[in-house]
């Protein structure tokens, strides 16, 4: 945790709730102007942006949290709901972030926004050379740019389904593809399928959304794709205690896979299978990296493109810049879609998910020049300060406090080990759950749900150990309360 | 045209074209570095944005062009291709937009990226209202903000898709409904639909995509809905000279959308109905108030949403501010979406459009305050220079100048009457109208092409007569050689 000191040059903030109930009437009041006009019943409160700073949010009030979940939605009315995913990568107001949006680079970038595809910016390889493809994962030299983490799955799919189908029929279209497409019928509309998991989120829209299975209220009332899933490995937490069993569980699962790609074969094949390092929505739900050895060997073995959705664990925060990388997989992914911490959406790819002519997947942005700006400067930045290196061990720091805490008091499952800060438990109840999180909420901290009981962290990548620290002691004391 | 001094304080350029070929050397060198990592077989030129004014585009080779077509793909390798929408508004590197961007406000926006359904800015009811609720289509007071136009469209689909569930079955859910929306199938997936025109263009996501109708590379590969679409009108242009057949045509159309709304009623509900004021992807296809007026009638009585797609539309291209402000509708349309030259996105919409539960319709960012600064910026802007009626008037003059020019020349079909500068007309053939568009280009003005032989204008809102005539004079010219 050698920056330690770097990293608090912006951050003099400390937990601080001034108003007698949270939110505060303020913020209160706030949500209740804007309900004129927009939904305001998941707001958790307002924020004043301006004051807020590194790892610490302040609210309308003058209330000052320690945002262990940037801007990740922690707490619904609605038990069952929760959650977003974590957005901010190296802290509010960060002064490398102010400098540049000063720039004159950023400021042309930002009033004159370019279709991309069409018209690019003369430094737009540069911009692209310079910020996130440095991080290309290995084997994935591709990148395609998007407006937001659906987005990015679903032109991922796109990809996949032109590929899968160019794979099979050539890439020529005849008279009837193009007219029957126009009729939103086969062979021009193929019935391919995208494979997901039980309890998975890949986003809201009609694609995406027929692929998310973590929350009927998601779904309820969408029309969708008839595509399949698979349950995902019943493993135990914490997950190093109960290797055997999980290692079963991985098998079962993988079984599954294999065996509902063959049974699709003949009707709807199966173009790709998607699926997140940890699912995140779905309650923070891990696996092994011989179970994703495992996904990739069977979707390799049987025609089908592997998408690993990476826009929640990406870019850092699970202790390697791509929660993937720890997997070492002998083949990569086909593709690896991002968005939220980055700024920038997308997915990363080979070339072989590159459309065969121009215009099959496209749209009129192909992605926004100042997020790019921003990746890049965050990248400079992680890699200026060694924040994955950090993260990694302050998510040790925290993931070894937790599992002690656990052994006399209510937490339970404790789950990411190994995986950054990338860290959740379980309470006994939902009930108890939500006490957790709006007492440390009372305290001053700022920590989320996820699935059905669990707890989880998602701090930023700025986060050390005297912020850990705090979230630590202040969740001993609430714990010790209950 | 009384603004046209005060609008010329940014624009010094003209058209010229240094370079012997178009693209010129670097912008090809650009584009090939580009095809390192992305497509770039849909690149036109590499643009220096720096540079670029007011209406004047600047490409990597220093090359000046005039352009009316702000951010369109005007010409692609494949005929059937093109487009895309005018999304700059008020001008290249317009002052009024740098002094926005160089702000506080902007910046804080720009850098800390809010979830805006959870933790909304406290500033972000003030930027609403005097921005873009100033421009709130009559009826339509609610907003809901998204990051493109595809995901207006899909958005306001799915918020059709939970009305019209809510209206038939109450705001509650059965288990069987949430069961059997994690499996993707009915009644919790519902099998309703929405109803689209033939060469209608509504997006390339999943959901827009089986709306979208143009052309067959949009689509041709990729899974669709099984959803029902119906011809446009078959008028005739000049619209204004064949009000008989034109009537006819639309009686016939109107006929069709009702018929087959009632043959949908009993195995695939349609939800709602989705219509662009002009289609513009499928060819600048136009039809009358009264056509509008047909359908608003129509899903009145038939209980079917309308949803009015002014992504391309809307901002004051058609020289009202939203292209439906001219039907002058008793009722209302449901949902009105927006992108392109708003540069925020989303849709405006009545109160029933409101989901009965939060979390129903939402996203992690649910929109970006910065591009609703600009929109707020650019609206401030139009109003004070009257840019809506400046372009209703430069649009008359274009118009009328066209149609004259069409009596003795290869010119047909001219459209646009009493649309702003939202104006086109058909070449004989596909050859010839490439022919224009590249002549054009090589003269310094930048135009487009859309559907199969139509040249079409879309200047932004600061176009004015100056630059008509520049445009005029050269296609007289361009013509005249042909």
């Amino acid at each position: 945790m050698r920056c330690t000191r770097l990293l608090r040059q912006f951050q003099t903030l400390k937990p601080e709730i001034k108003t007698a109930s949270f939110p505060g009437p303020l913020s209160q009041s706030i949500s209740k102007g804007i309900s004129q006009y927009q939904e305001d019943r998941s707001h958790q409160f307002a924020v004043d942006y301006s004051k807020s700073s590194g790892n610490y949010i302040v609210d309308a009030d003058g209330n000052t949290l320690l945002d262990a979940f940037a801007q990740v939605c922690f707490m619904g009315y609605y038990c069952l709901i929760l959650t977003n995913p974590a957005s901010i990568a190296i802290g509010y107001n960060n002064p490398s972030l102010i400098e540049l949006a000063k720039s004159d680079e950023f400021i042309t970038a930002a009033i004159n926004r370019p279709a991309l595809g069409n018209f690019p910016p003369s430094n737009w390889k540069q911009i692209l050379e310079d910020g996130l493809l440095k991080k290309t994962p290995k084997g994935l030299e591709q990148l395609f740019t998007a407006m937001c983490g659906s987005c990015a799955n679903e032109s991922a799919y796109k990809a996949a389904f032109m590929a899968y189908r160019d794979r099979h029929h050539g890439s020529g279209f005849s008279e009837e593809d193009l007219k029957s497409c126009m009729q939103n019928a086969a062979p021009g509309s193929p019935d391919y399928c995208i494979l997901s998991f039980e309890s998975a989120f890949h986003g809201r829209l009609f694609g995406s959304l027929s692929t998310t299975r973590s929350k009927a209220i998601h779904k309820v009332g969408v029309p969708a794709f008839d595509w399949p899933q698979v349950a995902w490995p019943s493993v135990k937490y914490p997950y190093e205690d109960h290797i055997d069993h999980n290692k079963a569980a991985e098998a079962k699962s993988l079984d599954l896979v294999k065996q509902t790609i063959r049974e699709h074969k003949h009707k709807k094949p199966v173009a790709a299978l998607v699926v997140e390092p940890i699912q995140s929505e779905g309650g923070d739900n891990h696996a092994s990296a011989n179970f994703f050895k495992g996904l990739r060997e069977i979707t390799k073995e049987e025609g089908v493109y592997m998408i690993v959705d990476e826009v929640q664990t990406g870019f850092g925060a699970t202790g390697s810049f791509w929660a993937h990388d720890k997997w070492q997989l002998e083949t990569p992914p086909d593709m690896v879609t991002f968005s939220k911490k980055a700024q920038a959406a997308g997915f990363y790819h080979n070339f072989e998910m590159r459309p065969s002519l121009p215009y099959r997947n496209f749209n009129t942005w192909m992605g926004d020049p100042i997020r790019a700006l921003q990746a890049r400067e965050m990248i400079s930045y992680i890699d200026k300060h060694g924040l994955v290196k950090h993260t990694e061990d302050v998510g040790d720091y925290i993931y070894k406090s937790l599992k002690t805490l656990s052994e006399n008091t209510l937490i339970e499952n404790t789950r990411g080990f190994k995986q950054g800060t990338f860290i959740s438990f379980d309470m006994p109840t939902p009930a108890q759950r939500d006490l957790v999180v709006s007492q440390m909420r009372a305290r001053g901290v700022n920590i989320g749900g996820c699935g059905e009981r669990a707890v989880r962290l998602r701090p930023m990548l700025i986060f050390g150990k005297a912020e850990a620290d705090i979230l630590l002691n202040t969740l001993h004391s609430v714990i010790h309360r209950l």
